[in-house]
């Protein structure tokens, strides 16, 4: 029977273990992890602070007890400090500081990421948050229920930054965001950008885009932020979420290899340079399907396949991380907005020759009531006629999310922008159009193509 | 320059004509068509009846004007009657009888299907009516605003007789229903179809499973309908939806060969047995792409497609029509129920060796408000683990539609089951989950055939 040891309790972790009871039955995997809310959704945290979730312990994916039940043993509230590649140790430490020595046949690491810091004067003042794990979960949610703040900043225009603005609008506050690019969600093109900072302001979000946070400093019972561009505004709380970074301390200490962006370094089985130990999820670098390459993309969805490939492999299967797309949708009041494969500038600077064009199409057909416009942007690329990535942007019941995955899932087969027009997908009036929107936009690509009229997009 | 002529100005010979011209824009295709509607969204007649689109000149995919200024030449309210093959002629009559003789080079036969009429006492009746063309629904809207009918009796559980008893009752009818199978909306397995009959229940449709219809009377101001099992009932107005068949009445006479259920044959090509003639749409046969054999499925969208392919060969391209998979969905009030590829059924009878598995899952995470289970169905072959099909069931914006177009998009690339956990979909909690509905329920049927407990459903 293999020992197999996870140190991680969130999405890689328990994936891992659950994929490993799934195919070793009698294998009795062991998470350690530091704190005491395994399979949280950290995705979640948004709608728990702005009060549509009204109970955090929904926010878990399982139960502590479903997780037991499932034949996984639990070390909660333990910090693995020390891995020992030669004797198959690691040492981990409770509160207390008390050790406990845990063998292991098999390792998988899965200590996610933290939030990037940005060291600027002021950033560890009382009333300065950041967002990843519960417990940061639980100090916003203790200052907005306890401190009754009316106002925010919140730093940074990425994900989390934007699901928070329209969390903390649905909470009353008064919310600016702040983001040093000239436009929010820099993920996806300016042009989507501009849609969702027109979401915010739509909704009363001041945002304020170039602008670099330079400083915080107290003011009164409140805090004050400064910034580039003569930015200064006094708010009752500061949220930063300025991206996250691979939590590989541990990792390094033992002697493995690191990769992109001082993620672990993995294979596709998502072995790491030590034998016998894998890692997977947010600590680690990603295979990227398109760009035939490892990156770094840490994403719940990514954390979950890559644990299930490390599980299956720690006890004894061969299997293969199929590769990222780098496919994600987010949700900001009324508009979603989502992407897959490589925009223009990533797609130029591997080698391709990437045309981009945006197409304005209805989400259903426009006779039928309550259709939305999607926009809809295809990058191909010239020379080959692949199709290498694609963006949409719009009213998040126009099936955005569903439809960036039939892209991902033409991305994933390699196909041209072409064929897309020949996939059979599903069509009624009040739902979708006889060519779908997502063949409309692809057949827009090809006529732009074709009379080099295209209009291209800069990313 | 082809001179390419086009029997038929719905949804194959428009996409044929604008096809054409795209990739030869010095032919100037013309359309010779039995009406004056060209180019209108056939499958919006019941949104048009409802009341839902006002005014009837919407449901044009595009107006007479834009298919001419497209440079297309329209001949409308001229039935062809004859084509001599040999003399490259065909003859049109108007409704005088006038008789036009038009020549080609190359012909592309869109006829389409006609309704059909079970051969039952009263079927002609004044107050009985079909549902295909233009001309049909004025008949029926005629009868709704001039004789405000209170009540309907639908005859036909499909996809039309369904969209018509949601229309009829949004418009105030007693709406019954009645279908000769044991469940509604039979191209889907009896469960999903259950929740279809629950559904028009919940909306106050009588339905009436296992009847068939015998006659239709006169009584007094109405039309008494009775059928098997002692069915009787007194209506203001009967509507007969019993499928289509190939319109191939011309086509046959010209000496061109018929194939699957009567429908013209066709090559991938979209060629007939004749040269320079091509047809398209619902008047031929349609290329299964998991089936590896031709078939009778007439839908617009493959229409659309067949009619595209049929529009670049007949200027000298050499295009393939990529196969149908049945992709389908349909909304029923709050309902939609979608599908695609094969049910246990039809892959048995082609020698598939199916496991059909019924999953319920959220179509986002439950933590979020307005989470709405779907049932999913997913079907794949027990020996080689191939996805050989789906089925889908769930509230309308639970992103059904374009949930079966991932796995439309799976299918046509020939994907195991278990692989389509490898592909890389969106998440975020509002819209999905980190394993998409899609996966958890390939994921499920994984298990079932590992642990062989699997549920069979009979199709």
């Amino acid at each position: 029977m293999t020992q197999l040891l996870i140190i991680g309790g969130s999405d890689a972790g328990i994936s891992a273990a659950l994929r490993a009871r799934e195919l070793a039955p009698t294998t009795s995997p062991m998470i350690v992890m530091a704190d005491d809310f395994p399979n949280f959704s950290i995705c979640g945290l948004p709608f728990f602070l702005s009060g549509e979730v009204t109970d955090w312990r929904n926010l878990a994916h399982r139960t502590k007890e479903d997780i037991i039940h499932a034949g996984i043993q639990l070390l909660t509230n333990h910090t693995a400090t020390t891995i020992r590649p030669q004797d198959k140790v690691v040492t981990a430490i409770d509160a207390a500081g008390k050790e406990k020595h845990l063998t292991y046949d098999r390792l998988i690491i899965g200590t996610g990421a933290v939030s990037n810091r940005p060291s600027i004067p002021g950033i560890d003042l009382p009333g300065v948050y950041f967002l990843r794990w519960m417990a940061d979960s639980f100090a916003v949610h203790q200052h907005l229920t306890e401190r009754n703040p009316r106002s925010v900043v919140i730093v940074g225009g990425g994900y989390i930054g934007l699901e928070m603005a329209d969390a903390l609008v649905l909470r009353g506050l008064q919310v600016t965001l702040v983001e040093h690019n000239p436009s929010v969600l820099k993920t996806v093109n300016p042009i989507l950008g501009d849609m969702v900072k027109g979401e915010l302001e739509r909704h009363g979000v001041a945002v304020a885009n170039g602008v670099s946070i330079t400083a915080i400093q107290e003011q009164g019972n409140q805090l004050l932020v400064s910034g580039s561009h003569g930015f200064k505004e006094a708010t009752d709380m500061v949220l930063v979420a300025v991206g996250a970074k691979p939590n590989t301390q541990l990792a390094h200490s033992a002697g493995i290899e690191m990769g992109f962006g001082g993620a672990i370094r993995v294979n596709r089985k998502m072995e790491t340079s030590r034998p016998d130990i894998y890692a997977a999820g947010d600590c680690v670098e990603t295979w990227h399907r398109i760009l035939d390459q490892n990156t770094y993309l840490p994403l719940g969805t990514t954390a979950h396949k890559q644990g299930r490939v490390a599980g299956a492999n720690a006890v004894g299967h061969s299997q293969i991380f199929a590769g990222s797309l780098g496919t994600q949708v987010v949700k900001v009041f009324d508009l979603a907005i989502a992407r897959t494969g490589l925009r223009d500038s990533e797609a130029l600077a591997v080698g391709f020759d990437p045309l981009t064009l945006e197409t304005d199409v209805w989400d259903h057909k426009g006779y039928y009531p309550g259709a939305h416009k999607l926009r809809i942007l295809v990058t191909g690329d010239r020379q080959t006629g692949k199709l290498l990535g694609a963006q949409i942007a719009g009213h998040y019941q126009g099936e955005v999310a569903k439809r960036i995955d039939i892209y991902a899932t033409a991305l994933f087969h390699g196909m041209t922008v072409a064929a897309v027009s020949d996939l059979d997908l599903s069509y009624t009036p009040p739902l979708g159009s006889p060519w779908d929107a997502v063949q409309m936009a692809a057949q827009a690509w090809s006529k732009a193509l074709q009379s080099d009229l295209a209009c291209c997009q800069s990313a």
